[in-house]
């Protein structure tokens, strides 16, 4: 590790470097639930993306990605919800960076009921309001406008991985959503 | 409401007077879901209180009760967490006022989803570790504690009224309970 | 209180009836920090109200107003918002009514440090985002914008009353502002 | 990287790896402001460690330090909590995960206002209330308490660095502390 010709990203890992950390340290990540709001604040509905899993499974997830060096949580928060929703989505960032959940997935079965099969990942997960167009990215196949009751119906449900339909009753019990 | 003698108590509301004000003004409540912590903080237990309803009906409960005039939002919940679980139970008061929810009951179907036949109640709502013996009071028939799981089955929610199962939804998912 | 006429507005007390509730019942409020944000979420100016008060002084507050007899929080928030900001400021609800603090006025001095010569108030308090144009109602003399920084001043914070310059404080330090 | 002996550690990095991946990774950190309670949970006092840094200078900070691969964030906090207060401080760990801030500490100056010479880290911060006795670790010489009031002096103030005495400030904002 010692011995290497200069990096020219010093800032960034290499994706064999990348592979290695995640198998030695927690990565962190911010994960994004996208919502319509009324005027009121109340949640009308919630954006899922609908993706092809390691295992060519079509599954369920929210806007999520690493914070990369030296990055604010804000502005990883910011690039994903761009990258993922497409440039017009007019994402609102929370005045509080406080998330409303810390989700952390791990490689195996934990107290917290996550998993992820490539990494130990702690995410701070945000409900964001969402006011424009979204466009989602080519490796999503779809972004799908629910309302709460049908994003928790056991169909929907049923297509979430690792834990994940749990952090979307998390998110609406956060909104206050009660039902 | 003019003429009337001095009132000896000044700060409190007299039966008539109280029956009148809940026709007129949000009355202001505290709840509290008592729960048993481990070392790690993860819930053990949850304490439902069983009470018979107006109506004879056995319900579920929690630690409730209103603010009184002068009184601070923390010693109203010390005073009804007393009352309910008994001078033994040891409550502990979070070091933030912040509630986990508002729970806004009202006397007609409204957004909430919460009801209350008497009155339109708002609650700052709390999750209160315990860590001593807790007696109820004699109108609470019993105090149960039970697990997560047991607190969320259909048998349990099914006691609950008002709304009130969904509330324990939402401390639970405060709590980052997720399964 | 027993022989009247039957009321009108059964929902709405009279101003003497408001007088006598002031003095027996805590009065529930709502209370909102007007803030403007850059894209990744940062206060980058806080909204202040000048008013006079009772004694004719000069006064800085905050959009604050009471929750009426079947009024959810979230509709109080709102219509004391266009009553105070006027009808073009677009304030953004958030997607969760927990405040960032629940602020407890005092008619004396208590551990609080809030006051409030005329009640027992308790304030739910929320930093609401505003994106378009305010016109402050007839009764504020001004709505000036100022950089946190600049709130956070002496000669600011020598302009509220009642302790509401520490609820500012409470307020920056919710959205991370740490300087 | 590619080419080396199978590691015995494997969950663990090495002095070199670590320090190579604090200049490609945020590192993922706990941080915690001891306090004690009254039963009303008011803050009655915090709990600062004094420390030597790097360059000899005596500072104060708080309860800190990194979440290892495959720990849960809880176990991370309690392990910090005993190392740093000794095995009869029982904190009292929180039955939400949700810290009162998240706390980005850069390099260099940034938006948080919060620097760390070695590294990119993201702290998330907790007031965890401490019941028992405190004994500091050896390489912290002191564990003083004092009342809110002398934290935020202007003379204690002065002996953070990176600035986390407004970290302090925040956590006693979220306390509610308002003076």
């Amino acid at each position: 590790m010692s011995v290497r010709t200069p990096d020219p990203y010093p800032g960034w890992l290499s994706n064999e470097d990348l592979h290695e950390a995640r198998q030695r340290l927690p990565m962190l990540y911010v994960e994004a639930v996208p919502v319509r709001l009324d005027s009121l604040g109340y949640v009308t509905e919630i954006g899922l993306l609908l993706q092809a899993s390691d295992e060519g499974e079509m599954v369920r997830t929210f806007v999520s990605g690493r914070v990369m060096y030296r990055e604010t949580v804000r502005a990883a928060l910011l690039r994903h919800l761009e990258k993922d929703l497409g440039p017009l989505a007019f994402p609102q960032l929370p005045a509080s960076p406080v998330p409303f959940t810390v989700a952390e997935y791990f490689p195996s079965p934990s107290e917290t009921g996550l998993t992820d099969d490539r990494q130990h990942a702690v995410a701070l997960a945000y409900v964001i309001p969402v006011t424009g167009e979204c466009n989602p990215r080519q490796d999503a196949l779809e972004l799908s406008w629910m309302t709460p009751e049908d994003a928790l119906s056991h169909a929907v449900q049923s297509e979430f991985i690792g834990g994940r339909g749990n952090l979307l009753r998390q998110a609406l019990a956060h909104a206050g959503w009660c039902r």
